[in-house]
């Protein structure tokens, strides 16, 4: 699926079905800290302008769908707690390039990547998850992360050559699948 | 107007005027910056829900008018150039309590003022921009400011005694008059 290497264990949607209020309230603070990003990228490169356009885009987009998991959390009676991190984007974070010009293409492609494991995760759930209702909303939010998957990389081969790009995701599929592979089945959108 | 316990100096205008490309980027910057301090207080206080709800909204706005803002630099062959930061927010922010619960009060106040002092300052480029097209689009935002003011305080009057929250509005009237009084005439929104 997209650029991922390794599909999620089997055994992380029991626990995300036993738990299925945690991982609605991280998939909300997901959407949260995707709207935060677009504005980080946005505030590191002003000058470069379909950047900022698409941006604009996902941060509307992201804003939205956490509204969306908000209003479903309310109808639920489930509180939306502080955010705990993520241990999965803590760990891509520390394979990127900390110099321009690559350290733009890293931050678009991890983006891309944690676009594209959300769209897998969602595809399980999809398919999976106990609640009827609640697949019908992973199924619908499922469509929105492959566009941003793809919009990512368009970015990025907007600004990179397209070799590059190409390589460049085929490094970080390999780190994130280990990642993914190290994971212990957390109810969470990546755990 | 509004809480705001002085006028900005008549001579902020000529600044103004003479780098109307500034101020437009200074602008842009604050939208996004509103926007992201909306996705902050949301991160801070998750489980407070009408604030949620409130700051989504801003969220959105503030993204909109941003996106306004890219448009007409893209249409005036100006650059978005980075954001050299806001002295006038950061000398607000030395005034705030640190410890909770006086910290969230604080943040909501100083919120209010920086759309205060904002509407203040849209009124007066609405006024006097050299020009006419800027003044319509400042005219056009100086109504969402003054409602962003209201909506800060109204969330502050939610969680916080009303007269709590007066005695706080007057003592960061009396903070933010003599930082704008201290202020050197910048093309900057809040400079």
């Amino acid at each position: 699926m997209l650029c991922l290497q390794c599909e999620t264990k089997p055994t992380w949607i029991s626990v995300a079905n036993a738990h299925h209020d945690l991982i609605l309230i991280d998939h909300a603070h997901c959407e949260k800290k995707a709207a935060a990003f677009g504005l980080s990228m946005i505030n590191r490169y002003p000058s470069h302008i379909k950047l900022v356009h698409e941006m604009i885009d996902l941060v509307k987009e992201e804003i939205e769908h956490f509204e969306l998991v908000v209003n479903e959390l309310e109808a639920r009676g489930i509180k939306l707690t502080r955010d705990t991190g993520n241990d999965y984007v803590k760990e891509l974070h520390t394979h990127m390039a900390h110099n321009e010009p690559e350290r733009m293409l890293d931050l678009l492609i991890v983006g891309a990547f944690i676009e594209a494991r959300s769209c897998e995760r969602f595809s399980i759930l999809a398919a999976h998850c106990e609640h009827e209702d609640l697949r019908a909303l992973y199924k619908s939010l499922l469509a929105s992360e492959a566009g941003h998957y793809r919009m990512y990389t368009d970015i990025a081969r907007e600004y990179y050559p397209v070799e590059r790009v190409k390589q460049r995701l085929q490094e970080f599929g390999e780190i994130e699948a280990s990642i993914v592979q190290s994971l212990t089945d957390k109810p969470t959108m990546h755990g």
